[in-house]
């Protein structure tokens, strides 16, 4: 019996944080039909309140170094603000989300990642995906909400980037679904050029993104994206593409990516 | 057939705040048999956050005045940084914990409190408490987390005292389950005398609260819980009591309540 698709939509870069966009993209996650995840960043804003209360942001390679006080607020912006205006936003317009961290019914569970030559504080990276617990939630017809945060199954929450989070959800439910994976943000897709919006590439092989990769050519915070892109189409993802809005369901000069 | 006994623990005052307390209070929670909600408040918290932020905390009779800043502050703290940190502690002595607000598959739908004499803001007034949705969740084998933000179903998350969100939740299980409702605070029940915190009242009926409430002679902060307390029993619950951790399963010294 062939699977069932099952459509993961990861939103980030500049559609949080622009109250137009982000209902633009809700209402069209929330036209998909059949079984769906949405899972969302927020990053700007966690960088607004951290301001806001005085602390000061340390990015190192566009990772955001997490100490305690980084972390409540990393907490709080994805998993409280974030999460729960997305969540009645899809609500009100009839799809029944439910919002969760990877906490929640255990459905991620990470470690503090080790320290090496940087310490990154409280970043978790996933260790196991709890396939069973999102599948109950997809049985009863809830839309699972997924925010960038992991626990490490003793009782600590840790930040886990976006991004990856998709890869590894996309990866895990690979087993049970047929999974097609959508990187969506502010672009129709990876662009040529970053200063001619137009241009996009319509796929990308994993070698060309080395090549790319090695002679600079790609913007530093594409990288995560297509890393975790790659990675998920070797977890077992059927189809993987960086898109926009406006061609979220027919990938219009969207970027597929392939082995 | 008889119904099954749920049982919905509210959590508030101290025990939040204090790190050890609250640790006893979820393994407490935990130790429960059978199907169980938690409810918490989290407003010392919100006010910490609030002021770390340089805003005005305005209370209006022990209620909290919700302005744009001050609902996504609620929304953060009780959403995300507590709701998270209960889930990832309950999950760590093996409690399959699922966080919530009330707009997580619409669990609890409110309206913004009319403007009379004092314009409270963003508050919500709870309508309707989707009763199926709880159930779905308790028939996989998760255990309901709740946090005070309800949503008015068209994308507006509203703060909603956690006293009456339990009571709410009892009330509306009471037509599919044999409900018992503890509001577990710092004491181990009603105290005669706030000074004297060995002596607590192990009965109270409504008349009798009605007395003292208009004698002055019931601690204010203890009024919102008995308030609810009495309209969950109005309501269909068949037991409500006030207690605290050490006599959350014998009652002793709790102060029941009876209409």
């Amino acid at each position: 019996m062939p699977l069932t698709q099952l459509n993961i939509i990861k939103i980030g870069g500049k559609l949080i944080n622009d109250a137009i966009e982000l209902d633009r993209v809700l209402r069209a996650f929330a036209a998909i039909e059949g079984p769906k995840i949405l899972i969302h960043g927020g990053g700007r804003k966690a960088t607004e309140v951290s301001e806001s209360m005085g602390l000061e942001v340390v990015m190192v390679e566009g990772r955001r170094v997490t100490d305690t006080a980084t972390l409540e607020i990393a907490v709080m912006v994805y998993a409280g603000l974030i999460n729960k205006n997305i969540v009645a936003s899809l609500q009100s317009v009839g799809c029944n989300a439910v919002g969760l961290c990877g906490a929640d019914a255990s459905i991620m569970t990470s470690h503090k990642r080790q320290v090496k030559s940087i310490d990154y504080g409280w970043v978790g990276d996933i260790d196991h995906v709890h396939v069973d617990a999102l599948q109950k939630l997809l049985s009863v017809g809830f839309v699972p909400v997924l925010c960038p945060v992991t626990h490490d199954g003793r009782g600590q929450l840790l930040n886990t980037n976006a991004d990856t989070i998709a890869a590894a959800t996309a990866g895990a439910m690979s087993k049970s679904y047929k999974i097609s994976l959508k990187y969506c943000f502010e672009y129709p897709g990876v662009l040529y050029d970053v200063n001619q919006t137009g241009q996009t590439m319509t796929s990308m092989s994993e070698s060309e993104f080395s090549a790319m990769r090695s002679e600079g050519s790609i913007h530093s915070g594409m990288i995560p994206k297509l890393s975790n892109g790659f990675e998920a189409l070797r977890q077992g993802a059927s189809e993987v593409s960086i898109c926009g809005i406006d061609n979220l369901f027919d990938l219009d000069g969207a970027t597929k990516l392939s082995l």
